[in-house]
């Protein structure tokens, strides 16, 4: 069977996450659900990110098998037809080696987090972005990431869910930005990484936030890390501000 | 009664409009709704644009009258408290002249038109920007709207419902910017008059995607003006991308 990758771009928020869940709609059964009606008999999918509940995505990476020869844009074509109206859209589609899997053969994960600092509740950007009532101190918040970049044991920073078998992670970048916007200022945290662990970018932004509001000094996230505790971690931040935005590979399937 | 000038932000897409109407949602209504919580005599207030369905607003201003002396900021939450959960936030409240008025004070306004062209659906940004299938020509699109800039009879670019007195309108400035996306380009129309006509920035943006997509030239633009005719206008753009974000005074009452 040809197998295709699925460059992939939705709004989180009605669903309980990328991953299948009985009951519960999620961004993979909708894109399995418009596969079946391509192709009946089309199996399940993988993807590079199991986004959870409410996070979004401009640049989720899955991969499916199909028993037809498809023209790769007819078929994310055909897919967003079938997709409508959910919120969900294949942005390209290619051929690759059948070895290619969506996540093991991903080297690098990128995501976006927007918070927005402002006394006025959101309006356009609801649920599109964390929202907290004042003003933050950009270059604490740098100098607090600076101690997470690099090679370290983030059991602090991860989930008790996690099923990642090490807590171990190299974090590349995180690049932190701030915007003017009427009446506030937006931050823009870039992260990247060749894998999270599971809520570790909610975790490391909810922590940030605090030192940008001065409640934890740039060193106490240090401290946080090197107790490789739970305990020790800052607030986690909501879901709505978080944005997988690209997937790396050896060799970029969609170019 | 004092008078206080307000800054609102919007999201235009649940309302038929600034402007009340009879039996339909309006979000001149919203803010009058959320006044009358805190004086129930408080009369009725004006906006500088009285925006259409679906069009939205980062930098609106209306004026209103209230009975007691409040304070700006505590005006600001109240009424933020009372319009949840409708996407209608004030930025900011201010205190102003009892001869201001937010509407013919007004010396300037700008608008934004936000235009995406890609092949897949929007999902962040559904509602929120006019999708378009194809590239456009942004040299081309700037060559046509510099026909527009300066003073003119633009009775092609207004709806033959405009109540204006005349179709004789300076407009200072249109500027068009591209910025890659993810499988797509967003292009961002930037312009500001005195004042605008009843459609005149969709009229406009509408035309120029149509020099943008090569079925105008960018020459169409300046006949089509000359014409002084509707029906020489190119197809009005939707309503979805227009932003009104700012309103010019004399003095900015938010300083």
């Amino acid at each position: 069977m040809p197998r295709y990758a699925l460059l992939i771009d939705y709004h989180g928020g009605p669903f309980s996450g990328w991953q299948r869940q009985s009951g519960q709609p999620s961004v993979q059964e909708a894109v399995e659900t418009a596969l079946r009606k391509l192709e009946a008999e089309a199996p399940g999918i993988a993807a590079a990110g199991r986004t959870d509940a409410g996070v979004h995505a401009t640049g989720q990476v899955a991969h499916c098998d199909l028993a037809k020869d498809w023209d790769p844009f007819r078929l994310s074509e055909a897919l967003n037809f079938h997709l409508k109206p959910a919120p969900v859209a294949i942005l390209k589609a290619a051929r690759v080696a059948d070895d290619f899997h969506a996540r093991f053969s991903a080297n690098e994960r990128r995501y976006l987090f927007r918070l927005i600092a402002r006394r006025a509740p959101l309006t356009h950007d609801a649920g599109l972005a964390w929202r907290v009532l004042n003003r933050l101190d950009a270059e604490a918040m740098r100098a607090g990431a600076a101690h997470l970049v690099g090679h370290h044991d983030f059991t602090t920073f991860r989930s008790t869910l996690c099923q990642s078998k090490s807590p171990v992670k190299t974090l590349d970048e995180i690049t932190i930005t701030e915007h003017a916007i009427p009446q506030g200022t937006e931050y823009r945290f870039q992260l990247r990484a060749r894998s999270f662990l599971h809520n570790q970018v909610r975790s490391i932004v909810g922590t940030l936030e605090r030192v940008g509001a001065g409640s934890w000094a740039p060193e106490d996230v240090r401290a946080a890390l090197e107790a490789r505790d739970r305990t020790a971690c800052g607030p986690v931040s909501p879901p709505d501000g978080l944005y997988l935005t690209g997937v790396g590979y050896p060799e970029n399937p969609f170019v």
